[in-house]
């Protein structure tokens, strides 16, 4: 157990995140010091935002070179210093690519029992409350309205989608395959599917939205985000979450050509992260129980497994490869 | 009394709006009906959006080609059937590039005695309240926090820039001549003022807002907005006023290649159109009667003579000639 295994940054990204960007090294485990846990980590949750860390400062200062790839997960506590946490737990927190973390023990959060390890990663884990808080609190759809989401089959999307049946929406998504459309439409209950790779989406969502789109829930800018600006309805709203069809560009794309948009259809445009929500948590947990428990939530997850694949999941995840949470078990 | 000169569309314009566009008609003036006043059409107010209007269908529908340019002015009433307004009045509303005007009772204002035709077409007119609604109920300033605004020395600008000083902010204006930026320094109280034509913008929003930008009034679009959003600071917020850097475009221009910036920065960018709050018209009036009563608040007008005028008086809009709100006096 002196031994920890770990997956480093070895060099920043540029375009696609190469397999050279990683490295693998082996490092001794420290000793907990005071007020500080030893996790044995067991799950990690796979994350387009890594991009971005990876690659320079953002919202939080970019991994350094050569430290373990930041990420949220969680697993279950070896020696604990920190009093609230008893050795056992199962806990969440930015654990990082690798087999052992040491961390506070105000940065972790005690996942209580009966929540298992992939619930506690997507719907109730930052995917979760990126889809509930970004979606209510920054959205704000109305009963009746029309709510349009990309990234639909992915991890936040998927949710963002139900959130919006649950409240009284016409709900339609954008996602890559007619299987994830299929998906979207027969297992989540969206009103309507687009596949943006064989549809012309710009027509796809004048047809599907004949009047207009009040809120659009963005995962990945760029020309979906112009085609949808082109149908927003009157004081409709443009949730910016993620743009991940640009995450690996080498060089800034430009933005929709079509911001006037916003000022004759009175539109709001506004990003959010969703850690200025986190002490919000419970409630969007407790919400979003209830909602599993009345089958008018579901969540899905795509299982890799071990450490020395997570490289090869992150790359799923810019391919379109991935259908739900992408998640990697140790 | 019968004869009625005015202003038409003549073709719709295509980049730069040429002197083509316009011709010059006369046509008998209609007796007034039921409900309607005659009005001696005597001040235009002459704004950017007409750009819009000549064009295509934007919030209005689009003015037919060989009717009279909409514009917004003022002029005494000379015959009325309707009620509420007398004969001798000045009234306020759409009457067009023309000398007499027919309109419903219920479209037009009444000027209230005192109140002069200059600062009722731009500090009490639509330039006015686009400056107040826009800059307070979209911007929302707080006390201490930085204004940045675009087109500074123009109609909307420079009343921006006085209001969110009287709110308490740092306030910093763009302007195209050192002129313009020495009036809004000298005279209108702005702390910091830039000359987008002979500096480098980008680097100089820097400079002069340090601690990013809370809010940017945008009355241009262009390279300038990208600008500004690379300097937003958390929670800041745009206003999308106008874009009239982009108006004479033939094809649509890119947006700005940083929107990502309002996910990281929690950014809000908002369009309005000062229309929707013409119910609080009092409200804006009152308020900004005070603040010129106590000098705070100045307005500048940039008056030009003659009907036959207009179109040249509109062109210099686009080329930054004005300085304060462009009339022209019939």
């Amino acid at each position: 157990m002196s031994s920890n295994r770990r997956i480093t940054l070895a060099q920043r990204p540029v375009g696609f995140v190469a397999p050279e960007c990683f490295a693998t090294d082996e490092v001794d485990v420290r000793t907990p010091g005071p007020g500080e846990v030893l996790i044995k980590v067991e799950w990690l949750s796979i994350d387009p935002t890594i991009r971005g860390w990876m690659a320079r400062d953002t919202y939080l200062p970019a991994i350094a070179i050569g430290a373990e790839i930041r990420s949220s997960g969680l697993g279950t506590v070896i020696e604990s210093n920190a009093e609230a946490i008893a050795v056992g737990s199962t806990v969440f927190g930015d654990v990082g690519w690798q087999q052992y973390a040491v961390m506070a023990g105000t940065d972790v959060r005690v996942i209580p029992d009966g929540v298992g390890p992939e619930a506690a990663l997507s719907v109730f884990g930052i995917t979760g409350q990126t889809a509930y808080f970004g979606l209510l609190e920054v959205g704000r759809p109305a009963e009746g309205e029309t709510v349009l989401v990309s990234g639909a089959a992915g991890s936040t999307g998927s949710l963002v989608g139900q959130i919006a049946k649950v409240k009284g929406c016409r709900v339609v998504g954008l996602a890559g395959t007619d299987e994830k459309c299929q998906w979207l439409l027969n297992d989540l209950g969206f009103d309507h599917a687009i596949n943006y790779k064989t549809e012309n989406v710009r027509a796809a969502i004048a047809t599907n939205c004949p009047r207009g789109v009040d809120v659009f829930f963005d995962n990945v800018g760029g020309s979906i985000l112009e085609d949808a600006i082109a149908h927003l309805a009157m004081r409709g709203r443009v949730v910016l979450c993620g743009a991940i069809s640009q995450y690996n560009d080498e060089t800034a794309s430009p933005g929709p050509n079509n911001l006037s948009k916003l000022i004759s259809r009175r539109g709001r445009m506004e990003g959010f992260i969703v850690m200025d929500y986190f002490r919000r948590t419970a409630e969007a947990i407790a919400q979003m129980s209830e909602w599993i428990n009345d089958g008018r939530l579901t969540y899905a997850t795509d299982v890799v497994d071990g450490l020395e694949n997570a490289p090869a999941a992150f790359e799923r995840l810019f391919t379109g490869a991935n259908t739900g949470k992408l998640l990697v078990r140790l």
